[in-house]
């Protein structure tokens, strides 16, 4: 057994399935991330360069060396219809690893975003090409390619376990990843709880109070609050 | 007397003046700020969730335990028209207390935004809804709702000192609270100044200086201000 | 020789070929970064304060004391058509030294922008102004005028040397600092740099693979990168 | 009523009673902290310049300008026996505001510390005067006298409230401030905490667990545990 | 499949080789994580509370809620003999969830030492036991006991994958996870890079310049190094 | 001329006169910083590595790659007796590019010790050979030797701009750069500076106010300062 993979591209992973995909494709983060209960959410470092930004796939994973982008263009090759690629650092590092040239590759490949914990640049570019990124920065800073990292292992992304083929749902509210296998169980659930939602937001427009709606009076007074006039 | 209030709910405030608080909320909080004397004001880490965002109303706190919004929904009760939620937590805490739901409730109650030490989530949402947030963070961290807080006590929110039925000015250029007792007086002089920067933007306009405008150049001679050629 | 030159203005300095600061203007920071050979640029932590932002200049340089922006209205004097003002701070500080009645004055003497390693404010009117500014923070905290700092020395700003007269671009990317002698040079380097990436532009996006147009199969085989199906 | 009370010098405060002090100052901070219900802590960012400093009495307090200290000055005058300093500051500052020199006039005026969100330096001698000082940060950058502040009026310092008088408890877990109305209360609750924890730490020893010390496991089942082999 | 393991606790777990782990506690964590590739370390947040702190063990994990230690009294009844408990938290906190009680209680139980992504307060008495911690941060902040996380799931810890049962590795420079099934592997390497280091110190205190040790002058020259005089 | 010289190893530096660096070491941080005119200073995250760490010495620059010590090696040839090396890097970086064995090796060559805007390792060797090293973090994070940066050009370290051979004063307060042309002096403005506080030091220790001893009563009416019973 070999002690770690770094300097490794594994060309075949298993993706999660398509439909399970597009359906969690319709859910914002936090109600996946609810739905999921509670797990899989990146560090609020990790924010969109543009307002209304949204992006939804399978992961291609990354792991780089800071100030390297050597290993995103070995990941472009590896890139498939629907994925998003998933960039990690081996320590923190806010370099500009991608920009609109890498962009029109990886969209060329098919790439859904970029999920990066580094730096990014050419901003106004990728926002002209609506081309969903989430990063730790945004940063001209130029890199080498030197280095060898990895393709398609296992990876912490700002704090996050992504293996290759998870799904990544990424939206103005952060960053949550979706293990594969319960890709599609996580999608009804995220569904359950977005028509769950919706009926209860018109009885709060209707002046109702949550402390109503959830039955919270109770569990409140036992708690021991106490109400001052 | 006992030794903190936690676990309360202060139902009977006084409100700021509403008139005041009118007054209050056509000048931008960096006004407001200099017209008070240069206090008052919170943090830079509370920025809007979307450019534009204004908000001006009179405060009901709340205080908060990381992770836990229970308190918000006993604050919406609390909540009347015109008044601006303020949430401050006992220790540094990202997550993402607040969504649209909440939102839509506090609307409903009459709140005219919400000010928080915290993360909130659901921002796209928010923005759509023009439901003017201030926060620290943006998460879709969900929380739990099992240990109790307070509403309606004095609290320190990201810096400032904060007491129920103060006025809060938030705009793109931060959060800045007038306690109740000088709003009248806070809202005549911020007045008064911008009567007194209007004229001055013309004359700076037009290409005097504010070395001349505002007389300095006496003082930096007082000072020890070298020129060189 | 003094020991520093605290409390000083110089007011004849050499500014940028006008040609060089013209033809630089064309070009992005991450293009300007990388044509300079990735030096001169400032930390990430130096951001627009409204998307889009963009200014090209002449550097005049203020190194002031935190929560004092005195030199600020001393610089405005030397301020010409064409400069852009770059403010560093003798120690971290965020307060808002600069507004829209500075930006004001600013643009009537010429400026072209602002890049300030401390805080401003006033961001709604200074983005309806579209005066660019690139700065820390965003604070509406204001400042006293009391202590003496210098005008056109030669200044750290947010970690980059900037000395008076040389070329400063910023947009969404950060802020590059171009040094006078070599803006000619650079503003070439930067437009052989951009012809070059059209070229490649075009291929990616008809899905060439980076790692083909940038023979990147051979060092990455030698470097012992190994591809597992 | 004046709209804030910068630059005054209260001179006569009501200080805690000396007898709660003496209690007090045989508690830790956790201890006096878990005492008075979990309130009071200032920020983690406040830190002991050298292991095992210890301060305990009562606050007069300073409102500092950033990288300007002629406050403290001022505020030695109103030192008495068994007073610690609490310096509160306009902005986040690091600024070295306080040094031997001042240290040396502290003590001679019977201050037993200094709490200072802000900077200190001469730190070797400090440790060696043993004079214990808890700070935001360590910085040799010297300051101005130049704008006046104000001393003994109320001050949020690392986010939490003091008002002068107040007791202050510094050790290596951080700053709690005990409100001067409740010091004899807390101290009080504080023994009976120390008490009972003695007899606790014995059992513990002994290798019970805590599980079934503080009957742990009735609420954990009924809050859905579940143990699996 | 069940989308999460929040609320349990695993009991039975395979733990790394006792003569591997006591092979690993001979070492550094630099020449550990060397030995293993440059992987599976720990982010340099994460510090000893005692200069000299050194602790070798193998992982119970825990994850906890922010400002609630309700899971390491679970963790606690957990513990064997030779084991380092290892606490992630599902948001970044700094709460003070460990003290001397709970190390007490660890110490009865046989660990060798904590390692927790969040705060600790006690140190002066944890010093005093000499029980090693290695935290984000020292806060007196209390915690309360109301949500449930889960003990001996896999975690990521400060950036770092973390399993039951691998070996932690933790000192001054910082902490490192080996994964249990390359324990003995990693511990093999760490001993050859140390003898190999033995020889190399020698020559280099001799006046060696690595350069020549390590045939650097070569590459240098081909990488484009010019020197000049 | 070259755009920027990055890749190249200026071998003859002139440094510092002997006897300056030899009176200034006589000196702590602060008063040095102090007499230079307050300039010079590195940002406090420069820390030293253990308690009463000393070192001054004239420069030896790098400008290093992150994650990347290549050219630490480099360096090592070019130290005499006497230096102190200062290592920047092109972006912010923590890796552990630092240990016993280049610290073996600078001693060998006769550096007094070492300033590195990045992370160091093998701390407790360092600390037990006294080798007093500055630096933003501690990291057992090893680093590559694959992309050349340069030694002995101009770099700004931790904010402050270091030319080789200007004097290096570091100590308990931080890291001061003193320019070789001034050296002499700012020794001599030191020496003065210190004569001067020695006898403030008793006055003040015998229970003087600095109000009196620096004459601020009169400033301080003027300003406007109001005391109130």
């Amino acid at each position: 057994m070999s002690m770690n993979n770094l300097g490794v591209v594994i060309r075949n992973i298993e993706r999660a399935d398509r439909a399970a995909v597009a359906k969690l494709s319709r859910f914002g983060v936090a109600t996946v991330h609810e739905a999921m209960g509670r797990v899989g959410l990146m560090k609020t470092t990790m924010r969109p360069i543009y307002a209304g930004a949204h992006a939804c796939g399978t992961a291609v994973t990354v792991l780089a060396h800071p100030g390297d982008n050597w290993m995103l263009h070995v990941a472009a090759e590896q890139l498939q219809e629907g994925d998003v690629a998933v960039v990690a650092c081996t320590t923190d590092n806010t370099d500009g690893m991608f920009g609109d040239l890498l962009a029109t590759s990886f969209r060329a490949r098919g790439a859904k975003g970029l999920v990066i914990d580094a730096g990014v640049r050419d901003v106004k570019d990728l926002t002209a090409m609506q081309f969903p990124v989430f990063s730790r920065a945004i940063s001209a800073k130029g890199t080498v390619k030197s280095t060898l990292g990895s393709v398609n292992i296992q990876v912490v992304c700002a704090g996050a376990i992504v293996n290759p083929g998870d799904v990544i749902v990424a939206d103005d509210d952060g960053v949550v990843v979706v293990p594969r296998a319960i890709a599609q169980q996580v999608a009804d659930a995220a569904e359950a709880r977005e028509n769950n939602e919706t009926a209860k937001r018109a009885r709060l427009a209707a002046g109702e109070l949550g402390l109503d709606l959830y039955n919270m009076r109770g569990p409140l007074a036992t708690a021991g609050l106490k109400y001052i006039d």
